[in-house]
């Protein structure tokens, strides 16, 4: 006999739970179409090429790749056989796996836009909301299957996008109550003038790196691994200087603005950033040059929300502008900038904030209570018009004693019970009681409806 | 470079697909809660463990495995070898693949009820609606992923679950538009009962697979198969007495009881077909003694909803009452009984048929034009208040010729464009414009809003 379980890292949702992530996805989906962008949806699988190389390394491992059916048919088994020999060596083969879990929703966006470029209309502004897979070490606010929401938009320069997806994160982490959450912005323009102004254009990797890692460990270790990656004093100084920037955003802008003079990467870089500033409310954003965001494939404006500091919990969401993310499926020269939501990382944060509304768990109104053979007859026709006029309602299908159905109703959260007894029968009434107050009333049928939809509105 | 696909049997959902999909999804959503049932959503992947010997031997070759990660270090390889090996004798190995992603949705419920039947509340009413994997040859109405939306009621043996049942599906296919959809109605004892009449009680299996093939193959052919599986003459001219029965509701009652007359079985079969009956209306349902529901775990009644006949997809829901699915994770004596919707036929059904409301496909309802560097930050102003109005709205993001933005909102049919020009600016002014008659009007931005509200509803 099994013990059921399920895998590490993955979670059931319990009704509660599901209630709570609808709340925060449709909030963020309303947000996104206000806004004017379109849904997508794309498969799970996908097919690994579209995924290998794509997240580099440390990516490539995490991906969830699918054992290819029908591996033992005689038809197959000499390619199986070889295939396996080169799993064991490390690499892939598409004899044994020729699909893996979605990893994130970038690529598969890339690769929709590539394949479907000559129907779409661009500007192509599109929102997906859908789950992703990562072989993860799991850990807290880290998930091997976890939901993403992302807005891209694709085929325009333009920095309105840019300004647009500041105020789309403003209201909908505003609308959540998550007034808190800090958006931070950045441009890798500027991190690749430090490199220049470093004289060490070829460092850029290393010192994006090494940067990113800041709140990790710190700014005396970034310094140490920086001087260990080869930079001299004097280039390590600089990046010390780039990272102390501080003050308002208008002083950070004048600060890097001399720290990176003359260089032509810089003043696009402050260009852009100094476009969104002006057109967003100055507490809508925080400049932090400290921010870095990864190996991505981003070339402009960046991104990264985080958690109010109270909740321990690092990045809500992020996203930048990447000049050539299609590029990799053969069509160049579509830029795009795209912004994403953590959900399962902005659940954790709100449940700890205690910022869901109270009324997403009871969506059970109402227990006709289950009196007998006849009975039921009766009080199931006036459960199913309850239900008619929109208020959730069952009959206890079982006629069981009634403390049983009372308890049922406890444990349920459910405000109101229904008695169709054998008197209420004859005289064409029921009794309704309100297990909150005690209150109880004896109703006809439509009295009982409008009776319910002025309680529950 | 790679020429982008996606996995055979698989699909991107445009816009459009989407909208129409949570059309769907969101009626039977209210439907479900309307009628007291919880949500649930369990994870992608399940242990291969806890798929592996539910669905049959075609069943289990279809479902999709996980290859473990990490099968190439060095403390894995030895053991990734000799499961390799397994692999290709056509066995399962824990060490090259102990995940799969889910091929149903009801044996992950019963994994779940299993695990957490201390906590939960019986009768327990889940819903759950998810994607679900097969590596089934794709076909007309067959994809590989799809979608399936389950309500189950578990730990409750009365027949008003069923009745419930029976009025959620005729309700949710009204809503849909489906009123032609044929819920059929039948009962396993009936078929138990069959065998025993033709004294072959052990045959049953092959009965009622012969008999599950009757829409494919036809009658001729499963009484050839009947009599090739070891049946006499006599026997099979019962089960073609049977198959015949017709009428309605009541005449095909009364004639299956003449039929399997004195077998308890049957009358235990029959009185439960009649509690249904009795408490729907007639013409909810249709009794269909040939309705068998494949190798299921199924023992009481079966459901299985017909596409109009209209169209030809065949069955687009399914169900029915199992009296030990925990049994199979060691928790006995639970009893349960689910319906299932077919998502994705229901949407090729509607589409044909042309069922989805009109205005599903333009969620953008105003473009703001471009007209340069100073106007747009007038026009993203105001198009912000108008979106914060509830009113999906965008400023299309580049300065660039009247007509190309013109064509953007044809293309995306969006029925209203607004322009705010340097005339415009000064005067406080927008003129928008009705793309579908015409008409324009010159207004400041209240009016505009209140303007769009009248016209959106």
């Amino acid at each position: 006999m099994i013990k059921p379980g399920i895998p590490q890292g993955t979670r059931d949702f319990t009704s509660a739970v599901v209630l709570k992530r609808l709340y925060i996805l449709n909030t963020i989906r309303r947000h996104f179409e206000v806004t004017g962008y379109e849904p997508l949806e794309t498969p799970a699988m996908e097919l690994l090429e579209t995924l290998t190389g794509k997240y580099g390394d440390e990516g490539d491992q995490l991906i969830f790749k699918i054992l290819n059916n029908g591996l033992s048919d005689a038809a197959n088994i000499e390619k199986a056989q070889a295939g396996f020999q080169k799993i064991l060596e490390g690499k892939n083969s598409e004899d044994i796996t020729s699909r893996a879990l979605r990893y994130d929703l970038t690529i598969p966006f890339a690769r929709y836009v590539a394949m479907n470029r000559g129907t779409l209309h661009f500007p192509f502004k599109r929102y997906q909301m859908q789950p992703v897979w990562r072989a993860d070490r799991p850990q807290k606010g880290r998930y091997r299957e976890f939901t993403q929401c992302d807005a891209d938009v694709v085929g325009s320069n333009s920095l309105w996008n840019e300004v647009e997806l500041v105020h789309l994160y403003r209201n909908t982490f505003d609308t959540l109550g998550l007034k808190d959450a800090e958006i931070t912005l950045n441009n890798r323009k500027l991190l690749a003038a430090l490199a220049l102004k470093c004289g060490a254009a070829s460092m850029l990797t290393s010192i994006t790196i090494a940067i990113d890692k800041l709140d990790k460990i710190g700014i005396d270790k970034v310094m140490e691994s920086l001087k260990e990656s080869g930079l001299t004093s004097e280039q390590v100084q600089t990046i010390h200087t780039y990272l102390s920037i501080s003050g308002s955003n208008r002083e950070k802008i004048n600060q890097i603005s001399n720290l990176l003079q003359g260089i032509h990467e810089a003043e696009k870089g402050i260009e852009e950033l100094e476009f969104i500033l002006n057109r967003v409310p100055d507490h809508y954003v925080h400049l932090d040059f400290k921010l870095a965001r990864g190996l991505d494939y981003y070339t402009g404006t960046i991104y990264e929300v985080k958690a109010p500091q109270t909740v321990k919990m690092g990045s809500i969401g992020g996203g930048g502008r990447y000049d050539n993310l299609t590029g990799l499926f053969g069509v160049e020269g579509i830029s795009g900038v795209g912004i994403s939501f953590g959900v399962d990382r902005i659940y954790d944060v709100m449940d700890t904030l205690n910022l869901f509304p109270n009324d997403l768990n009871t969506n059970l109104k109402v227990l006709f209570f289950n009196m007998g053979d006849e009975e039921s007859v009766h009080a199931f026709e006036i459960c199913t018009a309850v239900q008619q006029s929109g208020i959730p309602s069952m009959l206890f299908p079982d006629s069981v004693k009634l403390d049983k159905q009372f308890k049922y109703a406890q444990k349920r959260n459910i405000p109101y019970i229904v008695i169709v007894g054998s008197e209420e029968v004859i005289h064409k009434k029921v009794v309704i009681k309100h297990l909150n107050t005690g209150n109880q009333y004896t109703l006809n049928a439509n009295e009982l409806i409008s009776h319910l939809q002025n309680q529950i509105k």
